[in-house]
């Protein structure tokens, strides 16, 4: 198939009298995209044969599987199920299916090659299929706002970063007059069946859909998959969540640039924060990568109740001793949601939260009585810019916005001040000087690694295979990812086998939990082997940009082979 | 040879007894940075023969000619040098050389290579010769603080970024006193030559050094080699400074990944500063990269006198338009340097200064009646925080710090400011959201492309052969470089010839001027015939990750190849 777009800057040819193209057939690609478009991918074996699914054991729920099967009472207790080469092909490929898919939720890299497997897997076993794409994430199917997916729409975006082929959103279906809206949606498209591409919010809300299309005896099943490059959503069966890969590589490349600056200048502290809020993969895995001087892993924080106090003065001794052995440099790498691990914070924000809802900020500080008197001391160690965010920065619901406070300046700040202070009792003598960073968008929308690519390729592949057999409520699972792709496994996992409740507002409501890192875990182990040689010993690994072709294209990151034991 | 290093991450095996390694040698390395250290790299074919050297013409100076062969009576005039294959060799190949070289000034992409170039000419050239590398900038050579540089040595930094196998410093050489350890140490180390790579200072720096020791019949020759990311320092015979090419690239590859993340996502507009404060030419670069929507040129708000004002209102302008078009998201790329290029603020600057050195800020603001009107509206149109900064960052002369401020921030609140403004006109109803990004140290360190890897090569390769050929007061010049390598030309030009003269303090200074942005040029011509398109279309293009082998591992830069007149 020729290619529907112009390549590497030839922007003259844009210049066409033809109406506006949309989207990425308006686009001009540069060599490297163009060059992904065409790109091979190796393809799992079990994929390539005719094969049948077979199932294991029941499942039961991550907790409370009495709680789940009440809430999940069509769909508890299902068994995984397993592609197995067969040479009958027992699942059927001659029937025609209708199938939706929808992106839910930020950008991963590799979302549009979920889309591009399950289109392929139509074409390959139940030829004259129809995929339709949903805009604009789970509005869309409340809406019924969709594209239909034909071969041509899809191939521009075929290894490709973003999610703008069908583009993505935050809705929830959550109240029954939208679980009626997606019921209707079904009808009116007369669904086979929903992929819907996600967290572990969006893959949540997936199995309700399932529950809810079964109550009501709709034939549309839904599948989920694993997306966020924050890696939080994993499991056994579920080894990594897509994008992880090439956000953590983009990162460590950016990381392994400033280190390398860092030791050629001799004189900053570069303070860089990473994006991923609830849990702290990706910083520990640009830990792994690039070995830097400090890292903070949020788990830890809050497992040993650290303070801010405490962290500041870690961070501050590790730099008095660096600059003992003459180095006054180095970096530091800190996950977005360092603050909210930290139990002291989380408390004055519940304070403030209660005391700017009802009271007035007056400039005399008198308000700040009501606090208790922890979070008073905690309120005035933070610098002028700090208070003056938890006051000013507001989310509609008049909640203070943790998310917008820049932790890597306000460490700067707070190390300046202690380090001052250290200065003054005789214990430091060097001029320490700050550089931040943060990372965060740079690294959602890359193009994808190669195994990003492959293993998204697999999954959305694996999704239609499972919808075809009849599969509904499970996640699209392609396993043994230590081994060369062509022996990677596939198949789907019982969400409700990944559930726990939590009680909300009275009630019980089913939550895939989310994967934390595990301080007793490979990778933590690793990096806390080792951490206090990358201190002050400057042992910087610069990962350099992702490749696509030769040396170092097929590695994998370093949480995913130690998890999988593949790594000392 | 092999690796004196560790690779990918083999942490344990640095668990030795022995002493602490240094630098690089306790350096564990990616799969990419110790691939790239044995790449072999393409050579221009007349480096690898046997040459002479032919002088050109007499040269002048790029401005007042009379006053540049005042201040160089020793060096003024002197042609240009081109290396021609000859099959005697006139260039003797005997004589052993002791050579000095420097790093001065920022760090580039490539500057390891510049050294390994021209230590591998002095082995080949003039085996036996000896190579010292002065630490730390040219406070290394008054300091005669230097290290040998040896094969081993040089190797783990062979095709690597970062200028830390020497690292740099920003000093330079001024006062007599300073010309004074200069020449000490020439006559201690016995050199017959120093390169020194950096910038127009740097270059300047060195033909005064070079003018220096020819004066004093000091053997001693001097070559410059031209170093900076920000690509100012560039003639006729020098058509671009090295590590122009690879930061561009990095930082193009992040803004193609926001772009895509805009398009995705569909709510954000995201304003990214570039680094280069001087010149616009990464800004401009990186615009013919990726097609941004809007792309702020310091040199044309300069020659256009804009205010703040009317870059506001472009921008503004931009995002109504985008908005009825039903875009409600776009990118941005703003210089470092433009409030630098805004005359106005220049003025409030200077009236800041002024005020700042003798008056007392106080709280109510009768001090800004010190204020002209027209910087007092300017001070006024500032938001608070900026404000702040203006009145607050100093550097240690008490001088508004200007590269302090967040450029991008402050047009963000500027045109949140204006929006609203319209919005209560009507002229406008969505909802405008910024993000900013800074984009600068992470580039100036990243492995060298293949382009800035064999350019530098071949420069430091050519620096020795101007060295030993007798040959001062030169800058290594490598030409012909749209063409395939083995057909560049070799040779160097001489520095007062890139000089004009500046009056300080009464006095005529010699100064290599900064190539600015040419309005005329054909870079900038093809950007602004694509701009209003890019603006209000979104033909973004994502270069993505530099390459090192395969597809896309060779392409040049886009103000290169139109300065050569190799691209429409």
């Amino acid at each position: 198939m020729s290619p529907p777009f112009i390549v590497d800057g030839d922007v003259s040819a844009a210049n066409s009298p033809s109406p506006p193209l949309i989207g990425r057939l308006a686009s001009v690609y540069s060599e490297v995209q163009a060059n992904r478009i065409d790109q091979p991918l190796p393809f799992p074996s079990v994929l390539g044969k005719l094969f049948d699914i077979v199932d294991g054991p029941p499942s039961s729920a991550a907790g409370n599987p009495a709680e789940i099967a009440k809430l999940f009472p069509n769909l508890f207790g299902q068994p995984s199920a397993m592609l197995v080469p067969s040479d009958s092909g027992a699942v059927k490929v001659d029937k025609k299916l209708k199938i939706g898919v929808v992106l839910s939720g930020g950008q991963a890299p590799g979302g549009h090659n979920v889309i591009s497997g399950l289109f392929d897997y139509l074409q390959d076993h139940a030829k004259g299929s129809t995929l339709y794409g949903f805009k604009g994430g789970p509005a869309g199917i409340m809406k019924c706002k969709y594209v239909e997916l034909t071969a041509q729409f899809i191939y521009p975006y075929r290894n490709q970063g973003g999610f703008d082929m069908i583009c993505s959103g935050r809705d929830k279906i959550e109240t029954p007059e939208q679980f009626k809206q997606a019921e209707e949606t079904a009808q009116k498209l007369d669904l086979d069946g929903l992929v819907v591409i996600g967290g572990d919010d969006s893959n949540t809300n997936a199995c309700l859909l399932a529950e809810n299309f079964r109550s009501k005896n709709l034939k549309t099943r839904v599948i989920g998959c694993p997306k966020t490059i924050d890696g939080d959503l994993k499991c056994k069966e579920v080894p990594t969540s897509f994008g992880f890969d090439t956000a953590c590589k983009i990162y460590a490349e950016m990381i392994g640039n400033v280190m390398v600056d860092a030791r050629s200048t001799g004189k900053y502290y570069h303070f860089v924060r990473l994006m991923g809020r609830a849990a702290s993969h990706i910083t520990l895995e640009c830990a792994l990568q690039t070995h830097p001087n400090i890292t903070i892993i949020g788990e830890e924080v809050a497992a040993k109740k650290l303070t801010l106090k405490n962290v500041t003065d870690y961070i501050v001794d590790v730099v008095i001793k660096r600059s003992k052995l003459g180095y006054n440099y180095g970096v530091i790498l800190i996950p977005e949601g360092l603050i909210d691990f930290i139990p002291e914070v989380q408390q004055l924000i519940a304070e403030l939260n209660e005391i700017l809802a009802h009271d007035i900020i007056d400039e005399d500080g008198i308000w700040k009585r009501k606090l208790t008197t922890q979070s008073h001391h905690l309120f005035d160690f933070f610098p002028p810019a700090i208070q003056e965010q938890l006051l000013l920065e507001r989310d509609p619901h008049g909640n203070v916005q943790v998310a917008k406070i820049e932790t890597e300046k306000m460490l700067i700040q707070m190390v300046e001040t202690e380090l001052e202070k250290r200065k003054q009792e005789g214990a430091y003598n060097d001029e320490f000087k700050g550089q931040s960073h943060f990372f965060g968008y740079e690294g959602r929308c890359g193009l994808p690694t190669n195994f990003d690519s492959t293993y998204c390729y697999a999954l959305g592949y694996t999704a239609g295979a499972l919808l075809q057999s009849g599969k509904t409520g499970l996640i699209s699972s392609v396993g043994n990812l230590a081994a060369p792709v062509e022996d990677w496994t596939a198949g789907g996992t019982a969400l409700t086998s990944l559930m726990d409740v939590e009680r909300r507002h009275g009630k019980f409501k089913p939550v895939i939990k989310k994967a934390m890192v595990e301080l007793d875990g490979a990778p933590f182990k690793k990096f806390s082997l080792f951490r206090d040689q990358w201190a002050v010993e400057n042992r910087y690994i610069s990962p350099g940009p992702i490749q696509f072709v030769g040396p170092a294209s097929n590695v994998l990151n370093h949480t995913l082979l130690l998890e999988l034991g593949a790594q000392a």
